[in-house]
């Protein structure tokens, strides 16, 4: 009721339905917020199974009646597993157009970047986000830029920047639990359109954007010709760390080796770069 | 923490506070969001006595000490009253500055018309809400154009105009908590956007736009050169009603009588326009 009373003009229908075989019918786009959250009680080996199941039944209808390259941006956490599970159950959509949102955590590490240095936002560019959105992913303050400077030589406090920084942007998702009763609804939105545009749209020159992409497909950075950084697909539970948790494939160290080494690792990454 | 979060181009700053002389200081415009809701045991004149106090408050902070010329929009219920009541304790302020909301009820009508006609919304203009943005206001589908042609010669459904098409605009807000078990919220806040929009782009040749003003202030209809549809100020509360409440000056009838005959009443509001 409120998307059309919103005369949005771009939105041409609201189809609501539960047959996911109905309802992702010759979608050129499917994004999908939907996922169990952990409450009291629950396990999050049970979680990742209730979600397994979801995500793996909307992979198989997205594979059965989508359109066949359709664009799937996973939002519903744990959104890194569940988009690989849903990119596993659809063999015929091509596996770059699989996403799982990082853009909210960009989003985040631009904001607290700019505050500290008491810019607006639009001067921070070229934040990467490696890793999971969770806890434990590395918001990348030594590649990003400020007016086209080095994070480090505009913000020089290098405790605030490998500690604080790192932490407020790992956990904004709790801090904002913790204030306002329940999870980030706006800001995801926001930034589920900011996604979606930096998919669409050229990349500006010398910038990138985060996005969370299978490893097995670097291809996907040379969208719009545009440079994509990547974080991973694959969830930090434990089981499905040790099954499917490889961290840029192409000789990139392992999740926790980029953990405990940062510099190096970026530096791999870098490499990378180039070659896309 | 959600606008922070969310890099909106044109926010620079979120200054969060309690005293309204503070918060106001030097405020262009003030969104006037927050109003006391009616809740279990709460009789509708405690209610106005306490929004009262609220809206007379903010009335006097922003003559106090915002800008000479800030734009007042009230969107917390009864907002009409609410307006009235700011605008009253503002004396320094332009009265034409004072702004109830009515552009919500304005878009909810455009909607209806578009999804009975099977037009999409952008064909829908020239849509009015006469009184209050409450269950007694009329929108009016008599102005009303469907792709430039007069509604009825669209829409060739008398009955449904008259009776379904009001009272399903009227209730909307009613039908939407019931349904969802809370009160619009994106919608109104799509809303707001429009009607701020509206106020200070020009009207799109031969179409105008809805808002509520005081009704002793017509001279607001020339805004931007565009076309300005008046809604009133003054809430169908009985007590506030027969205190405050005359629907559209220069003799217009009142709202009861324009509820009673819509047709007469309409005539004399479009000679009207023609002396804005």
């Amino acid at each position: 009721m409120e998307l059309e009373d919103s005369l949005f003009p771009l939105l041409r229908e609201v189809n609501i339905g539960i047959d996911a075989y109905e309802v992702f019918q010759d979608a050129e786009w499917a994004l999908l917020i939907g996922a169990k959250p952990r409450g009291p009680g629950i396990e999050r080996a049970d979680l990742l199974d209730i979600n397994g199941q979801i995500f793996a039944e909307q992979g198989k209808a997205l594979n059965a009646v989508a359109s066949p390259n359709v664009k799937v941006m996973v939002v519903g956490n744990p959104c890194n597993t569940n988009a690989l599970i849903c990119l596993k159950n659809a063999p015929k959509i091509p596996a770059k157009n699989f996403h799982a949102l990082t853009r909210l955590d960009e989003n985040r590490a631009k904001c607290q970047l700019a505050l500290k240095a008491g810019v607006f936002y639009d001067k921070v560019s070229n934040v990467t986000i490696w890793g999971n959105h969770s806890t434990t992913q590395v918001p990348d303050f030594l590649n990003a830029k400020i007016d086209g400077m080095p994070v480090k030589e505009v913000i020089k406090d290098d405790k605030w920047l490998e500690h604080e920084f790192t932490e407020k942007v790992q956990k904004r998702g709790g801090a904002l639990i913790q204030k306002w009763g329940r999870s980030s609804a706006a800001s995801t939105a926001v930034s589920i359109v900011d996604a979606i545009k930096s998919l669409v749209t050229p990349t500006p020159e010398g910038d990138w954007f985060s996005s969370g992409v299978s490893s097995a497909f670097l291809i996907a950075a040379n969208l719009n010709s545009g440079n994509l950084f990547l974080s991973c697909l694959g969830e930090g539970g434990e089981k499905w760390l040790s099954h499917h948790f490889t961290m840029y494939t192409a000789g990139l160290h392992k999740w926790k080796s980029l953990w405990y080494s940062r510099r190096h690792s970026f530096q791999h990454a870098m490499q990378i770069k180039g070659r896309w």
